[in-house]
């Protein structure tokens, strides 16, 4: 297929249009720089812009669209941002979608279920975010399945869980740890550390935007997790087992999404997708780029 | 009380605006244009753009923050407008209001619910908004929400029942049957007429602007509706009584929210409001204002 991966220049962009390209499809990135993967043709745009946006999906079959704005501080810094790139780009790029006929696959996020109502949480759970990056996330998404009702679009959600994996932002709760046990400082836990996530590798989560891009399924938004919950506890362990240094505690940061168990039966049953890395092979692998400078 | 009202040209932010100014408050208004209201002030301006919406919240004590894509047809047709004005331009007002230490009382919807899970729907009700109109009310109804817990905004939001009053937009409901049956051509109902709707007074949605302003209750989602449900099909017998004519019956319009019956009962408790308008007088008292030319 032909497919246009917005937001080609960020961590997860990047790694599902490099998966991708390895299965066979014809990839294009659109973000507002170049981020110079071998082989990989850019389209440079704005997706607040809806010409450019039109112009890039023209010719394509599908759009992945991941482009947005992902760190939760900085959409928590500037709601402003965060409303027009997650919410005016989503409209844009289904705009785009319906005047030439490609079908999305949005990156959703686990996020937008906000306090659990019951656990495990499914896709009928209640949807009640709570900051600025899920509300968004969630606008978004709400976009897109409302143009699939009343206009047609063929689309689905990922609503993926916290994603890890080489290329990972500077501020994830990764690479903070790996960088200061690196040098020898002592890792700090925001909290008790007994928060757990659903850590779900970037390749896995790649695999699921291949499925859910070749399905003609439409219309539904699907649990993209892990099924194993890690805590940030554990989480520093393991990194302190590779890097020794000490383990300290301070206050919880504001705006942390609290604890949940989300299940992950829906999308096996329609996409036939379950997580395959297991979290030790992911972090090692992620702790081995890191090392090797990527 | 230093009063902006967002939205002041258009129906219901003109109402506010007039109702305020009448309870004593300092009014200011900021839309687009100015609707040449008598004794008016107006700031004119663009909710998409901070500076202009920094720049007109400086100076006052609360913003009663009604500007938006209120035409759900229109926002229909242009979802990335909807998500310019009512998400970032709400974005907008709030980090605007953060600044400058300003009171946000927001004009949401009851259109938030989406499907009704069970009924009368207060607002622990989950919300399942379905159309770009009440998606993107939701979203800028939730940044409020989230700016009140993170940063301190004191602010309310008032999920507003179906307005109806004086001045009214040409493509309302009300306007439609009253336009087509003064000159004596055929109402048509679309769908069955059954479905109903807690109609709420313009007049009466003000008074709980100006409660809410006056009140210290924030970070909460008030709904604002009258408790009478008034089906379609009431509505037009009512207007044909008095101008006769024929009431025909048309499909259902693609997008139109399922009724549904909403609670007024926690804005009675929290801010002791109550719609006091009866159904009949309002309408009568809109054909009179129809009638007059207004």
């Amino acid at each position: 297929m032909k497919v246009l991966v917005t937001g080609a220049a960020g961590f997860l962009g990047r790694t599902v249009a490099t998966y991708l390209k390895e299965q066979g499809h014809h990839v294009v990135g659109f973000d507002l720089k170049d981020p110079g993967i071998d082989g990989l043709t850019m389209q440079i745009g704005d997706l607040t812009d809806l010409d450019q946006v039109s112009a890039a999906v023209e010719g394509h079959d599908a759009v992945c669209h991941i482009g947005a704005i992902g760190d939760v501080y900085l959409a928590g810094e500037d709601p402003g941002l965060a409303a027009a790139v997650n919410v005016l780009g989503t409209a844009n790029v289904a705009e785009a979608a319906v005047r030439h006929g490609a079908r999305v696959v949005y990156a959703s996020t686990w996020e937008v279920y906000g306090e659990p109502r019951y656990q495990p949480i499914d896709e009928d759970h209640p949807c009640a975010p709570d900051h600025p990056y899920n509300i968004t996330k969630l606008a978004g998404e709400s976009l897109l399945l409302s143009a699939a009702r009343l206009r047609g679009l063929e689309t689905v959600a990922l609503r993926l869980g916290t994603a890890y994996g080489p290329g990972l932002r500077p501020n994830s709760v990764f690479r903070i740890f790996i960088d200061r046990a690196r040098r020898g400082e002592p890792i700090t836990i925001q909290g008790d550390g007994s928060q757990g996530r659903q850590f779900t590798h970037s390749r896995d989560i790649a695999r699921a935007f291949d499925l859910a891009l070749r399905s003609d399924v439409s219309g539904v938004a699907l649990n993209t997790v892990a099924t194993r919950t890690v805590t940030i506890r554990e989480l520093a362990e393991k990194v302190v087992e590779r890097f020794p240094t000490e383990l300290t505690f301070g206050p919880p940061r504001p705006g942390d999404v609290p604890p949940a168990t989300v299940s992950a039966a829906r999308i096996a049953d329609v996409l036939g997708w379950e997580a395959q890395i297991p979290f030790e092979d992911g972090l090692a692998d992620l702790i081995d780029h890191e090392l090797a400078g990527d």
